[in-house]
C-alpha cells in the first residue's frame, strides 16, 4: 500500500490525514492542539491524532511509507528542529526526531504556510502554476514560495514571511517587534484593531452592533458582516487591508515574477471581495508595468486541507530524492 | 579548446570577451554601444566587438562552443527576444536568432543584471552562497537572484526587478511610470535629481561648488565628493538613498532568506560607505527580527568583469543542460 500520513499542527488545531497516492484523503482527525498545557501535551495529541487516523498494523507492515508534518516557523527543515514557534511557545525543539523515535517512520518537516502553498500548487489554485506565491490571511499573515515546481525556502529555510514584509514604514507595532509589517496592517488582528479603535473614538456603530454590543468581539468576521450589510466604515477597515495586501503582491511580483498569486486563509475567505478587490486593484497600480498583464490573484481552493495534502506531497518527494 | 565568447550589451557601452575555463579573461574589447545610432548600427558594434576579441579561424574550427549574451530587459531568455529596452529604445528584437545566424554558433541571451548577479555568484563576491540577491545601483538600479545556485528568472524571465519595489509609496515618479520605486529615490538619477533640487531651492553650496558651478553637473560623484568632504546635505541625500535601499533588501531578506546580498554598479562602488552603512543600518532594523543574525551584505568584487564572466559561465551551463 502507497500510504502516507500527514499532520498539519496549528496554534489552535491538530489536521491529521492518511493519504493515498496523490490527493486521497482517506481518514482523517483534527483536534485541539492544547498548547497552553505545555509541550508534552500537544506531543501526546499529535500522537493520538495520528493513530486515529493509522489502520492497525500499518505500522508495522510498511504499508505507510512516511509522514509529513507541516509546523509554524520559523524551523530548519534539514534538521527538524523546530527554532521558535510563538503560537506553540515553543522554542528549539527538534519534533522530527520526537516523531521518528515514537512511530519508527521517516518523517519530514516543513514550514505549514510552505505546505499549504505546495498543496495548492499540486492540487488547488495553482495547478499547472510552477511559479506561484501563496499567502494566507488570518489572525497573522503568512505565506509560502513556490519555485520551478518545488517549495522554496531560502538560505536557512525561513523563506516566505511575507507577513513581516514591510509596507507600512511608519505604521503600527508588529507582533514580530517591527513597524509597518503586511502582518500589523492586514491580518485578522490588525483588521480587529483598527474596528476596536474605531469603536474607542465612538465610531463604528454598525461594527459595535453585529459585534453584539462587545468591542471586544469587533472582530474580522464582524467587520465582514457590516461591509456586507453595505457599512462604509467596514468596508474602509478592509479596503485598507486589501490595499496593503496589494502593495506586498505588487512588490512579490515585480521581484519574483511568479504567474499566479493564490490567497488563502480564514479572514481572507471571510471577506471575499472586500479584501481581494482592493488587494488586486493596489497590487495593479503598483506593480512593474511590464507585469502588469501576467499578474494573476485568486482564492485558495484546498482551504483547511492544503497542509496535509502538501505535508503528504512532501513527504512523498523527499523519500524519491533518499531514494 | 574549452573557450566561449561573451558580451554585455550596455546602454553606454558593449563589453566583449573571450574566456577560458572558470573564469579567464583572455581577451577583451570595450567600444561605445553607439545606440542613438540605431539598432543596426549597434548590432554591427556588437559583431565587430566580438571579432576583436575571436582568434583567427576560430568560428570554423571549433575552439570556440559559444556565445553568451547579458543585455538589458525585460527579455525573454527562451526565445532569445528583447521585449523591450529603453536604455537602447530597442523593442521586440530577437538578439538571439540574428547573433546565431551571424556567427553560426549557439548563442545563450539572459538579462545582463542576472548574469551579473551569476557572475558575482560563481567567482566574485557571492562565492559559497547558493542563495543570493545581486543589486547593481547605477543610474538605475537593477538585479538578479541567484537561488539553489541558479538564475532564478521567474515565469516569464523577468524576475529580479529590485529597482522597481515600492518602497516609498507616495514617493517621486519613476522611469517606470509608477510612483516611490527603488529606483526612483535610490539610484543615480535619482541622486542627482535631489541635488538639483536643493540647488534650486538655493541650497547645496558644497556640490555646486564640486560640479563646477554647473547644477546639471550635481550628480551622484559630486554628491559623493561633497559627502567625503564632509558636507552634511549631501551626506544626507546618500543617507536617504541607502536607507531606501536598506528598505528593499530588509523585505527581500524577509521573503527570500538568501545568506548574502551583493551590491554593485557604479554609484554604489564610488559612494561606499556613505550607501552602504545606511543601507545595512536600515536594513537590519526592518529584517524580520528572527533573520537579523543572518543578513550579510557586502560589496560587489568584479565590477565591469562580473557581466562577461557571468554570460560566459550561462553559457557553459547551458550547453552542458542540451547534453
Amino acid at each position: 500500500m502507497n500510504l502516507v500520513l500527514a499532520v498539519d499542527l496549528g496554534g489552535t488545531k491538530i489536521y491529521s490525514a492518511l493519504v493515498g497516492p496523490g490527493e486521497q484523503i482517506l481518514r482523517r482527525d483534527v483536534r485541539p492542539t492544547e498548547a497552553a498545557l505545555g509541550q508534552k501535551r500537544v506531543i501526546a495529541n499529535i500522537l493520538a491524532s495520528l493513530e486515529a487516523v493509522t489502520p492497525a498494523g500499518a505500522l508495522r507492515d510498511g504499508s505507510i511509507l512516511a509522514l509529513g508534518v507541516g509546523a509554524p516557523g520559523p524551523l530548519d527543515p534539514v534538521t527538524g528542529r523546530i527554532i521558535f514557534a510563538p503560537n506553540l511557545q515553543w522554542r528549539d525543539v527538534n519534533l522530527k526526531e520526537i516523531l521518528q523515535n515514537a512511530l519508527g517512520l521517516p518523517v519530514f518537516l516543513e514550514n505549514d504556510a510552505n505546505l499549504a502553498a505546495l498543496g495548492e500548487h499540486l492540487y488547488g489554485a495553482g495547478r499547472g502554476h510552477d511559479h506561484m506565491v501563496f499567502i494566507t490571511v488570518s489572525t497573522g499573515v503568512g505565506g509560502g514560495l513556490v519555485l520551478n515546481g518545488e517549495i522554496y525556502s531560502g538560505a536557512f529555510g525561513g523563506a516566505g514571511e511575507i507577513g513581516h514584509m514591510v509596507v507600512a514604514p511608519g505604521g503600527p507595532v508588529c507582533s514580530c517587534g517591527n513597524r509597518g509589517c503586511l502582518e500589523a496592517v492586514a491580518s485578522g488582528r490588525a483588521i480587529k484593531q483598527r474596528a476596536v479603535e474605531l469603536i474607542s473614538a465612538g465610531n463604528g456603530n454598525k461594527i459595535l452592533h453585529l459585534a453584539g454590543g462587545s468591542p471586544d468581539e469587533a472582530d474580522a468576521p464582524a467587520v465582514t458582516r457590516a461591509a456586507q450589510e453595505g457599512d462604509p466604515e467596514a468596508k474602509e477597515i478592509l479596503e485598507t487591508a486589501g490595499s496593503y495586501l496589494g502593495l506586498a503582491i505588487a512588490n512579490i511580483c515585480t521581484l519574483l515574477n511568479p504567474s499566479l498569486f493564490v490567497i488563502g486563509g480564514g479572514v481572507a475567505r471571510g471577506a471575499g471581495m472586500f479584501l481581494l478587490d482592493p488587494a488586486e486593484k493596489e497590487a495593479h497600480l503598483r506593480v512593474l508595468p511590464a507585469f502588469r498583464e501576467s499578474l494573476k490573484i485568486v482564492p485558495a481552493a484546498l482551504l483547511g486541507r492544503a497542509g496535509v495534502l502538501g505535508a503528504a506531497a512532501y513527504a512523498r518527494r523527499k523519500l524519491a530524492e533518499r531514494g
